[in-house]
Order: structure tokens, then sequence, then C-alpha cells
């Protein structure tokens, strides 16, 4: 059986001590570079590649430094600080000498404590009652999900302004790649920019910085399997060309998996 | 006239290339060492001692990886990559050759586009209609706040569980000091733990990476002064020891001016 793409990309080879070395794949391409979901799971990929990592991932955030050419790039995680139940990590991601990327994460240790879920999961139909439809077919990446919107798909042409930017949708890899930390990581910048769906129509922008905390452990992503995930998007403010935006990732049976927040560059 | 004791906790000065080195005092002391949002502003305000800096925060990501002794501390900004409108950002503390603290930020400019809160500022009284209470003494930072809970406030001995972790606060520096970048991101960790509110009494927590979102012009900052502003925060799932809080500031006018967001470690 042929690789799966998203594997494919995620895949780091040693290159010397400590260098992990990858290259962009065209299936996982956005309009310019890959996809930052992608990006962001290669650096996730790099530290749990480390032979010092303890624990799972609690914390990263991902900061787009540089755009990054098709092509080969080296990603380098280093182990800042090993407390006993957490570790401290950053990375880079370098290509022709220019750091395109970086990130900081910390790892951890769960235990068993008190526990509840206090954000509320939207009540939405099942993806079985919504019609699928992703994002336009040159947004490459896109087609490896199957995504089903309820609300706020991406504009069609002529559509008008909403006074609205949150979206909700049902996705889940069209191939059943179940999902993993690395996966988790992709689907949390799952979101087309959310000026586009104020403005009703596209408009140049990209993700400045992602920080996405971990809230599943490896069952709970062994139990969402291949199966649907519920992603939830809302901006809150929009000015000076940027705006930030929060979601959540639930799993199908009720599970919050992560929460994500990113703030993004656009021009209008 | 004493300089305030927010300047005096955020003074840095140059000791070698490139190297900054504060003090901790014990007017910004919490339980065990000192209060994250000051050791946040610390890291913002060594990116904009720095001769190459260009633009204003939008975004800052602060690590705490090692607890910080009372005393003396080195930190150091480097700058990674700057490009036409913005500019990456990686700073560490390090007490007596151990990293106790990390962060990523990116500065930049803003610029006149197309703009809209989304997010709403909730229905609250008046700060002058709300009576002050602050935290237990023994938090000596948050004695430097004039603190107004109108929900949510820390809870008294005796208190039982709350199915809610929300908390609304007008708060303000005593003093007057009007708000400025390193005030603001000082206030992103104004709120007591979470956990605290939902399990009714105080427990062993800590903030393990915090995420300021600064959405706030100087102009806008300056507007503000030494006003109150409005603090709100929720979390959204709590377990396996950890939870993540998601939290606004608003000017007492109806400006955002950051959004705000945590990891928290927790025991019970």
């Amino acid at each position: 059986m042929a690789e799966h793409s998203f594997d494919e990309s995620i895949r780091l080879e040693p290159v010397e001590a400590g260098v992990l070395r990858g290259k962009t794949t065209a299936a996982w391409a956005n309009m310019v570079g890959p996809f930052g979901g992608m990006t962001a799971a290669l650096m996730l990929r790099a530290i749990d590649m480390h032979p010092e990592r303890t624990g799972a991932p609690l914390s990263l955030t991902v900061n787009f430094a540089a755009p990054i050419a098709d092509g080969e790039f080296d990603v380098t995680a280093r182990p800042l600080r090993t407390n006993r139940t957490n570790q401290h990590w950053f990375v880079d991601m370098v290509q022709d000498g220019t750091v395109t990327t970086t990130a900081t994460a910390v790892f951890g240790l769960r235990r068993d404590t008190w526990s509840d879920t206090e954000k509320r999961m939207p009540d939405v139909p099942a993806p079985e009652e919504v019609e699928e439809r992703g994002l336009p077919p040159v947004i490459a990446w896109a087609r490896n999900y199957d995504m089903r919107f309820i609300d706020g798909a991406a504009p069609s042409k002529g559509a008008g302004p909403s006074d609205s930017s949150t979206t909700m949708l049902w996705a889940r890899d069209r191939l059943g790649r179940p999902l993993d930390f690395a996966a988790l990581t992709a689907a949390s910048d799952i979101f087309y920019p959310r000026i586009y769906l104020r403005l009703g129509a596209p408009t140049p922008a990209g993700t400045i910085s992602l920080t996405t905390y971990f809230h599943a452990t490896a069952l709970e992503l062994a139990s969402a399997g291949d199966d649907f995930v519920l992603g939830c998007a809302s901006a809150n403010r929009f000015s000076g060309g940027y705006f930030d935006q929060s979601a959540e990732i639930w799993s199908r049976s009720g599970t919050l998996l992560a929460t994500t927040h990113q703030i993004v560059y656009f021009k209008t």
C-alpha cells in the first residue's frame, strides 16, 4: 500500500547531529508554500523524534517567519529544560540559511486529576446530514480532507459580507488516516482566514503565529480514530492589518481534543 | 517622586553585548517567585530595548520553564527574522546558568485596513458601582491593582465548587501608572487560576505557557490611560493535571486591547 501523503509530508530524516531534513510535497501545498498546519505538524514531529523527548504535547506555538519554498528544509528541535513532569522545547526550520519558522512547545506527563470540559460542544447535525463541500480546488492541501461546513463555508463568488466570522465544519482525512498528535496539529490550522467570511471574498492573508493547546490523551485520539472531528472557529478583533481567531477541535463523541488560537496578517 | 514599583521591576540594564540584567522585587512577588505577568512584561521589555526592534507587539508567547528565585536574572532578546512589516523574536531569561523562561514574539507595523471588533464586550456595571476586593494579601503583586470583581472573585474560605470558571473584573494600577504594552502584558496574567473557582478553594497551580495577542495601538493605550480595564477569563477544559483559559482585556470605553490564552498545570 502506498504511504499516505500526510506521512510522506511529515517525514524527517536525520542528516547530522540533531538536524532533521524534510521536503515539501505537492499534496500539502497551499496557495504559496506548504499548508501552515503541515508546517506546524513538522515542528511537533521533530520534537517527537528527539531521543530526549518525554511525555506528550501540551502546547505548541509556531511562528511563521518567512515563506517556505518548494523543496528541502532542515528542522532542529532543542530541549531547553526538562522538569519532573514537563519539558520545554525550541524548534526552528531553516531553508537555504534562512529561518522560515520557529516554535516553542511544552510536552508533559498527564496524571489523574479532577476533570471537566467547561466549553460546550455546539449542537450540530451529524456529518452524514451535511453536504460535502471543500475549499476551492486550487488549495491543494484541503483536498486531503472531507469537509462538511455546517456554518461559515468559504464565500462563493458574489457572496456578500457577513456579520459573523464563525465557521463550524466536520472534517476527516479523506483516506482514513487515523488522528494522532501530528494530524491534530495540522487540523488546528484547517480554518481558512476569517477575514474572507467577513468581507465575502478572499483577500491576501497569512497566519503569523499559531498556538495549540492539546487536551487529548493518546487514548482519546485513538478513540477518535478516522472519524470526523468538529472544528469551530471565530475571530475576535480585526484591525490595523491583523486579526486573531480562537478555535476548538472536538471529537465526534464530544471530547474537546484541542483549543487553538492564531494571529493573522491581512490586506484590504 | 519615587519610581513606580512596576517600572522598577521591569528595569533591565545592559551588562554585556545583548544581555540585559534585572532583579526581582518584593512588590511584584507571587506565592513562589515573581508574578508571571511581570516576567512576561520583562520578556517584552527586552525586545523593546533592543536597538534593532521595529514596530509594536503583535503576539507574545511566554513559556515558564523553571522557578525564578529572588534576585538577579539575565534576559537576552534575539531578532530571528526581520520582514518588511514584521519581526520575529526569541527571548530567554537565565538565572545562575538555568533557563527559567523562554518567549517568542512577533512585532509589526499596523496599517489602515477594514476593521471590526466581533467579540462583544460584556454588559457590566461601572467600576464605581462594584466593591473593591482584591486577592488575599499574601499575593503581593495583586496589591498593586485596584480590583473589582463583577463575577468570579477568588473563593473565600468555605466557598463551594462552582459550575463556572468565569471571572470578570475591573482592574487598574493603584497608583495611576498609565497603561502601556508592558502593563498590558502583565494584565494578561491578572486572573488567578480558574481551577480555584471550580473547586471552591486554592490548589497548587501554575501557568506553563501564556500567549497574548496585542490589538491595541499606542494611541488606544494612551486613551485607556490610567483608567480601569475589564478582564474576562474562562477555562475550556480541565484534565490530566492541566487546563487552558482564554481571556480578553477591554478598555473602559470598549476597545478590545488584547486577547490572551494560557495553559496551566494544577494538582488535585
